[in-house]
């Protein structure tokens, strides 16, 4: 994710996406909302948007399906819902806060988790909502290249970590996982602790990259542990499991929101997408690492 | 799981499946192998014994079929392997491992973790291996008492860690679940740092119970950042994430190996089936508290 990849239309139009997700988050914050609402909400934006691997626009598997992944935890009782390989549901992110409202489970798969959205009311999309050409372009370009995995393959999973003005914290992620992948394979998005993690008593983190590094590393719960246990700053604990996992041979970002409002990211990436939108109005969208 | 509640039959049987696990796990530690080796070793010997709920005598789902959930980690590398809702194969740790192995993906699940299985030529098993008349009557009783998961019911999920004479650490989880599971819910066996967790650092940790609240709490990676981080002693992190599951409501026991040997088990329930072998000779089969 360079200047010389992305063309002007899609520079442009991952920046509007970013914006209009802030906006949405923000909104429900400043009208005194709880994290978990704004987390929910600008990722329900991103999932809709075709520029982001999540709901529309969602890499595509071997198959050429989208099989979708997405986690919500609430940082103050570390509630959480989950759903892995759902291919029907418009909005992934609202799936994983019905698992999580049901509240006897927390990670549901496949086709029943395809279910349990029908039955409990969740809107449904047809494939063809999901799967879009380009995507569809990028996979026969990954066959074409002999079809191994690439770890590098996979940006574009969208989170959101937020505070809110009671100091509770919230995380949700959401993605179709990384172009070709095979076998039900469930990358670190779903997996509280790997992907997506909320305590109030820590930070709220969401991450995206190569998720098999993450879940060795259980990055998002290691950065809360680190905070918690060892009494490391936001982007000082950001930075060092980042760095953990490159270790690994992995690579990636996270996000991090604390229950006092601070805000921090790391990436070992020339770029992630990314925006932050605070209390006192500073607002931020960024691409590319100098930005 | 009191002595109420075992018949004299049910106890020796367990007792002497958790033996042969141990004959089957120590004879390979002695033998100068590695503890990846052993722990599935001991797996193997357990999910073939219809006395716990993992392989053969697992737990059932809502629709009286066997999905089968199994982990495996290494702690040299933090190298993991895990399938979910697995369906045919006889010994689910090794198709953990196989995944592991083929180094692409951490979590396979679904039909798509069957054909992995079968394209990996695992040993395959009919439907009637897995499922038993007695977690059919189980299966049946849970249904006519409304239906509800009871938090309490699944005991008999098969785990093993183990540290070997180089030093290293392995941890393995297999499982059926819950009893009446549906949706594809997924516990806490298969994911990497909730109920599964190996780092050479620290520990190897596997863990049992109530899975949704031990997803919650990232159980196996919060016992090793405890150790890692805090500086904790084995015993204490098993007894305070142990007693931090129980704050959100859960119950369950986890059985640590740290990589100087030391062993550690705590669990919150009146028993828990377990078994240590060590390179002195000691031996201990139990299953109550007061063992």
């Amino acid at each position: 994710m360079t200047r010389d990849t992305l063309t002007p239309a899609q520079d442009a139009g991952t920046r509007a996406g970013l914006a209009a997700a802030l906006d949405a988050g923000a909104a429900l914050l400043e009208a005194g909302g709880a994290a978990l609402d704004a987390v929910a909400a600008a990722l329900r934006v991103l999932e809709d948007d075709p520029h982001f691997n999540a709901g529309r626009g969602a890499a595509l598997t071997w198959d050429g399906r989208a099989e979708l992944d997405a986690a919500i935890m609430d940082g103050r009782d570390r509630r959480a819902g989950a759903v892995a390989g759902v291919t029907a549901t418009r909005h992934p992110v609202d799936l994983a806060r019905a698992v999580m409202e049901q509240r006897a489970h927390v990670l549901l798969s496949g086709p029943g988790a395809d279910a349990f959205s029908r039955d409990h009311g969740l809107e449904q999309a047809a494939p063809g909502w999901f799967a879009l050409p380009e995507r569809e372009a990028q996979l026969a370009e990954m066959k074409a290249g002999g079809g191994t995995f690439d770890v590098d393959m996979k940006y574009g999973t969208v989170g959101a970590v937020a505070c809110d003005a009671h100091g509770h914290v919230a995380a949700a992620t959401s993605t179709g996982g990384v172009t070709g992948k095979r076998w039900g394979r469930i990358g670190d998005s779903p997996l509280i602790g790997a992907g997506t993690y909320a305590d109030d008593r820590a930070a709220a983190v969401s991450a995206t990259g190569a998720g098999e590094f993450f879940i060795r590393a259980s990055v998002a719960h290691e950065i809360c542990a680190r905070v918690r246990l060892a009494g490391e700053g936001l982007q000082a604990a950001a930075e060092g499991v980042i760095a953990e996992v490159a270790a690994l041979g992995g690579t990636g970002g996270v996000i991090v929101a604390g229950p006092s409002g601070e805000l921090a990211c790391s990436f070992a990436t020339p770029g992630m997408n990314r925006g932050q939108a605070t209390s006192d109005g500073t607002r931020m969208v960024a691409i590319y690492r100098d930005e």
